[in-house]
């Protein structure tokens, strides 16, 4: 135990170290968890720091990612970085950021907006219990004032429910939050009364006391439950200086030397994690994938095609794993969830703890589709965000998108779905008109790397691709084009077939005009939008979307590139859709065929 | 008791009827609710149907928005709209939309998305308790689906905390969700259990028994907490072609005649709703606001700034309320916290619960500024969505904008907040790039319609506006303007000062250029954007934002109404970045003066 206190202080002096260095960083917030983490250290973490990406390691999440200075600390202590390397912290170049990142092979996602560690660990742990099936656990370093987050509640529920005894949440109580005291302070009966009404085994302990911090660690992985340790800690514990000082928050200690005179000094104390029997590599190539096909001119939804491709790679993939926030129904994920009931997981009406289930289970090599309506994966906007920032592999899919949905009003449209992921790092955006297009891109979104989203409609459209058509990320889809073309109209989804009718309207008139199916609105195909541009002088971009952030202004920014300047006439969704058939919608929001035609119009009067 | 299980019977006979007229709507959710809501109806709801204003009026929000038939036969019966109206639900044109909206003066905000309800309740239940200082009460209808939202949890816990005995929380336990059962069907334990352990009162009872409802309204209006009543109903009750089933979610009953049969007819009961004592009118006119001012020069962080502003909103104006995410010490809404301790609202770090808050709290008549980090407010994405589609004036502020937040890592940076924002309905973004002008434009929100989104940076920068100086919402500030420039640089923010940079440079070396502080992001100037592309041919935009969607978006946009096109380069942060000082990361991420002169030059050489 006295080795285990050595620890600790080691853990502390290398906070205190590289926050000083750094001159910023959490000091403080690292000194309360510091012998919390000197035990798991040194007597319960498996994990394999030759081999990070062993699928039997243990998992660790910083749930509180500004701690990261005692996460490197643990790391110097396991001889895995050197100590110039934790003298870096948060200077240029350094792979220790303030809050951790998978650039470092040991982080596997990343924090920093507090309430998600937790979420994603319960995705971990679901991947260990149900998918892979191996005994490693999942341990998450959680704040208290992160408590406060609903997403921490629905990881609790959704844990609870499942009973995972692979996971244990540490929550580093020390009472303080960043501008004063948490809501409950030290009372830990407040977490243990709600924590065991959802299903979790809780252990009280000092948090500054190895061998009581020993025996909950050794209860966790007893207790059958999934178990929360509510550690009463002092916030910059160690240093005299800050400890319990309310404004010592996100500073280093203010004097260096003396704060690590106080801890003992330096240590050099290597600590040798044993790991868990290797389970080996976690190659699951599957066999070629036979997607359905449909007929040009049935009317199928692209939903249905989703959730019909969906139940396909499942047949052939073993990786592939849906993820459903209870409106399956709707999306037609339910299509799988009969078919693979086993890589099915049902997430209830929690968004975000779907979204962060999947971030655990692609960070164990799993391929999870993640749908519910495209308004409402607004709700797990930050968890997507942070999603880019530990660059993850998801595949995320919105349905009933845009006004065409009809009667249920603006609440269920997802209208700023695309201009709400287009900005997300190493984001894909993708927007099927037709049931074999999207099957097909259903497809490529399996293996395509970073945030892939797919937009779905609500009501059946017209086929008007043969099945054998491939639709590569980054292409298009050139209709009606010819030499004499005086119009481009730019669509993608709906639109696409009020363009093609728009197109038909205006050659009877004489006015030859192309259409783009633009169904790769990130990356979008600006080569030929460009050329369609150069050929014709004037654009048309229409989408189901409000007019801002969507197809129109990726086409836009597209022609920035244009050697002549194109007539551009953007048109979206201009004003607030109330309930109404979806014809009618599309016509009040100014995006059907005639609006095309009007633009086109207008256009041709105007030059 | 009869008279109560007729008016039952009547709103459910209303609700068939007018959901099988539009062959669309969720029937079988209202069903469930009938009794539950004709008992409030006609004994406990204190409202005065003829001023909707009235500040004293009881609230009720309908949290699972898709049983809006069930509040249009309430009013139906209350007698404030007519049969024909009550029919004319979710057709083109009609007030009755699918989910309710403001559009009905006796509705207060919009629902639709789960877990929004309850959450925007307690914003009501503060407002009454600790702001109006009225006796009102707030009833929220509640699905059991939706408990699985964090949301409800943040909001269970803060209603809890505050012991807000005003609030009422009707939970409709119909054991269906839109897939299939509920996680914990009829088992009301399981939520009275949590909820009792987050500082509820709860009382189960048979949703269908009016005498056993009746007695928990009134146990609830005594109990001195929040009360929460479980009832246990059965989805589709009344309606034995319906009644249970797991495959009438969201559909009109199959036969109109056999259901109406069934139910006993249709009845003519008008409910006299009682009113409480109006409290009357709530003008609120306050005093000149004495806003903090700056000499140009001084180094101030527009974050600083805000929070000074605030401090002097508050002290002119008397219906200005802050709300606080845990991080008022960064925010700087601490300044008010200090000021003005009794319209300051801590709601912990749970953004959901904060940003609901406020909308309840401006439909009560407030004026509340939220603020976070603009990285966090995301965590809310699909509330101020809503909030939108519920035309909530709303004064949100993003703390920390941007990689010019120096070592704290891409978790905490708000890099795609402007384009997550400028598509909200009826929003406006600001971002100011010194004190003066944040004070301003901080003042200016508190009138302005809609939802304000205000950017604010985290370190100092020279203050270059006279305190004096007035900054209109659509407007921009020309800096270098000459007759002969060659290129006009827009930026705005902290891209101010280094575009200013730029020009000089670019002045000494023979290149005038003009600086165009678009403050005003959404509305843009785009005027002053479009008479500088006309007069220079070659503009650059500069953002500390991702390339997608902010400021260069909006100048591109802006210019597709140019006569003649210029060349454009936009700047924005190009690849992910991680920490580093504040200047290394302008320079990293391509938009300091550096990048901008690069730029210029660029332009230069290919025309």
């Amino acid at each position: 135990m006295q080795e285990l206190s050595e620890l600790g202080q080691q853990l502390r002096v290398d906070v205190v170290r590289c926050t000083h260095k750094a001159q910023s960083g959490h000091a403080t917030s690292g000194l309360s968890a510091a012998d919390l983490m000197a035990v798991l250290l040194a007597r319960h973490l498996r994990y394999d720091f030759a081999d990070p990406h062993e699928p039997n390691n243990d998992r660790l999440i910083f749930s509180k990612g500004h701690a990261s200075p005692l996460l490197y600390a643990m790391f110097a202590a396991a001889g895995t970085i050197d100590d110039e390397e934790l003298l870096s912290y948060r200077t240029l170049g350094s792979r220790l950021e303030g809050h951790p990142t998978p650039r470092l092979p040991w982080v596997d996602v990343a924090t920093g907006s507090l309430g998600q560690g937790l979420p994603i660990g319960v995705g971990f742990a679901l991947a260990g219990r149900y998918l892979d099936h191996l005994p490693y656990r999942v341990w998450v370093l959680c704040g208290d004032s992160e408590l406060a987050e609903g997403s921490m509640w629905e990881a609790f529920e959704h844990a609870g429910q499942n009973r995972l005894d692979n996971l244990t949440a540490v929550i580093d109580v020390n009472a303080l939050g960043q501008r004063g005291p948490t809501r409950y302070g030290w009372d830990t009966t407040v977490y243990a009364t709600r924590l065991r009404a959802l299903g979790w085994h809780t252990v009280d302990v000092d948090g500054h006391d190895p061998e009581q911090i020993d025996r909950a660690y050794t209860e966790a992985a007893e207790s059958g439950e999934p178990t929360a340790i509510l550690a009463r800690t002092v916030k910059g514990k160690g240093v005299s200086a800050v400890a319990g000082a309310e404004d010592a928050h996100g500073k280093p200690v203010p004097d260096l030397d003396e704060a690590v005179a106080e801890l003992g000094g330096r240590r050099s104390i290597t600590v040798d994690v044993p790991a868990r029997a290797p389970a080996g590599g976690h190659a699951m190539p599957g066999e070629p994938v036979k997607l359905p096909s449909y007929e040009p001119g049935q009317e199928v939804a692209t939903r249905t095609a989703y959730g019909e491709a969906l139940v396909a790679l499942g047949d052939a993939l073993p990786d592939v794993v849906v993820l459903d926030g209870e409106v399956s129904d709707s999306t037609r994920a339910g299509y799988f969830a009969r078919a693979h009931p086993d890589r099915f997981f049902q997430c209830y009406i929690a968004e975000q703890q779907m979204v962060a289930a999947a971030v655990g289970m692609q960070a164990r090599g799993w391929t999870p589709y993640v749908a519910t309506f495209a308004a409402f994966l607004g709700r797990a906007y930050d968890f997507i965000r942070m999603a880019g920032v530990g660059r993850a592999d998801l595949q995320l899919v919105g349905s009933h998108a845009g006004v065409s949905i009809g009667k249920d009003g603006p609440s269920q449209m997802g209208l700023e779905d695309i201009a709400a992921f287009r900005p997300i790092y190493g984001s894909t955006v993708l927007y099927p008109c037709d049931a074999n297009q999207t099957a097909h891109l259903t497809s490529t979104m399996a293996a395509h790397p970073g945030i892939c989203y797919l937009r779905t409609t609500r009501g059946a459209t017209p086929v008007i691709y043969e099945a054998e058509r491939s639709f590569p990320v980054g292409g298009s889809c050139v209709h009606r084009a010819g030499e004499n073309d005086l119009v481009a109209i730019v669509a993608a989804g709906i639109t696409v077939h009020e363009a093609l009718k728009a197109a038909d309207h205006l050659a009877e008139q004489g006015v030859p005009a192309r259409v783009i199916d633009a169904y790769s609105v990130k990356p979008l195909d600006g080569e030929t939008v460009r050329d369609a541009a150069a050929r014709t002088g004037r654009v048309i971009t229409v989408e189901d979307h409000w007019p801002t952030g969507g197809l129109g202004d990726a086409v836009l920014d597209a022609l920035t590139d244009a050697h002549a300047a194109p007539r551009v006439t953007k048109l979206g969704v201009a004003s607030m859709p109330a309930s109404a058939e979806p014809d009618e919608q599309l016509h009040h929001a100014g995006i059907d065929s005639s609006a095309i035609i009007d633009a086109a119009r207008a256009q041709l009067n105007q030059s």
